[in-house]
């Protein structure tokens, strides 16, 4: 995973909304692809048919622009971070700006018209005040290991149904170790010892915030629901199966166990 | 801070939405403000001016319902925390789900007005099909310390304009360690250096997850925006004025700094 910080290229301003000559366009379609020339951001959108475009700051000292626009044969986020790291990288800031700007069209408490705010990132309500920032979804994800084995499951939800480690998404109310808790009693009944938090990454597929753990196993058998978990079993590190690439924080906990045993 | 669990006594369910004989009622006005009788839950909502009632799971082994009502006079949760740490730990959870239902009655794509999902705590849109889950906003808290001192800052937009640590939500797109130092950089102007992870803590005033750091200085001198944050200055332990309540992770970091100095 990347560890550089998107900040480094990427300056926020939220300040107005308007259109500039030498500029950045991060343009997504309706599927959240994103438009390039030549594996690059286009400087113009002269060409595209615009459905909005939203100022977003300075990235690489030029103006940022996120562009929702009607095109085919864009590029997915995770295709992008193969050829280009920092592309990704500010591009799955964009994409949730993109996403969020759709979303909050109308007020989820009385469905006026939402205007955008002068200065955050933020649509309020002109009837009722409500104020509509881009949803963040925390999550959390746990590396269970005992001994020299790790803990995976298949997860009936995922497109292709693959062992994975334990996730989900943090519950209204908890903490987030609280949650970690939750679902490794709630997908596979065991108890963890020794729970440490490891460090995080933002996942904006569609919209989360990994927060990666390790622990060990405690106590319990292993029980699936299977519903939602359909198998768990303990892998040594050969008998793992590893993703193409090293783009996710899982695949990162997944190499420190390796690296480790 | 409490270090329980809300799900020690609180058991996950969004089957349905019923009214029940025996159960509790966490009821709310319109000012977030929890309604007890003789500092204990109501067992009916009979004499209560109901808009809405929902179905959220067992707590304490009985059927829990968070109600939406018109009264006068309810109880802050801060209060509520001083004499029934318990309560507290629920009503933050609760108070979450009333406003989430509360602020997604209609979808902010489309205006369509939503309907609860049958199975998990979600508002769907029956017409474009948008999801509308609760909303927690990541945010991140750090206790810098430079040898023997805790740098505090006064922000201009807290009611009672006092010192306190630097803090700040997550932006779409970084990790929580990015938001860190972006938001120490933008508040005060310095670096820092070996930041630690330390806990968590749900924040419901209004629906913050609070993520707890400490960190060192590193360089740099003091710089304040003077509108965001007016001042900031180091100081000793016996210099630093205490809130009256152990309630938030922001007093919880001030103590850890004073236990080990």
């Amino acid at each position: 995973m990347i560890e550089k910080s998107v900040y480094e290229d990427y300056e926020i301003d939220f300040s107005d909304t308007y259109t500039s000559d030498d500029a950045y366009y991060f343009a997504f379609n309706e599927n959240r692809e994103l438009y390039l020339e030549n594996n690059e951001l286009i400087s113009d959108i002269n060409d595209l048919d615009v459905n909005f475009s939203l100022f977003i700051g300075k990235y690489k000292n030029k103006d940022c622009f996120v562009v929702n626009a009607n095109f085919k044969n864009g590029y997915d986020l995770r295709e992008v971070y193969e050829f280009d790291k920092d592309l990704y990288l500010m591009g799955t800031k964009a994409v949730l700006v993109n996403d969020w700007y759709i979303s909050h069209q109308f007020c989820g408490r009385c469905a006026t018209k939402t205007i955008v705010d002068e200065k955050d990132m933020m649509l309020k309500c002109p009837s009722c005040g409500q104020v509509h920032y881009p949803r963040i979804a925390p999550a959390i994800i746990v590396a269970i290991k005992d001994c020299d084995k790790l803990l995976m499951a298949k997860h009936s939800y995922h497109d292709n149904i693959r062992y994975a480690l334990i996730a989900g998404f943090v519950e209204p109310g908890e903490s987030i170790e609280e949650a970690v808790h939750r679902e490794v009693k709630e997908e596979v009944g065991i108890k963890i010892k020794n729970l440490k938090y490891q460090k995080s990454q933002s996942w904006p597929f569609p919209n989360s915030l990994m927060l990666a753990f390790t622990a060990e196993y405690e106590s319990g058998d292993i029980k699936v629901d299977g519903d939602e978990i359909l198998k768990a079993k303990w892998f040594k590190k050969d008998e793992i199966i590893r993703y193409e690439s090293d783009i996710s924080i899982s695949d990162w906990l997944i190499q420190e166990f390796i690296d480790s045993n």
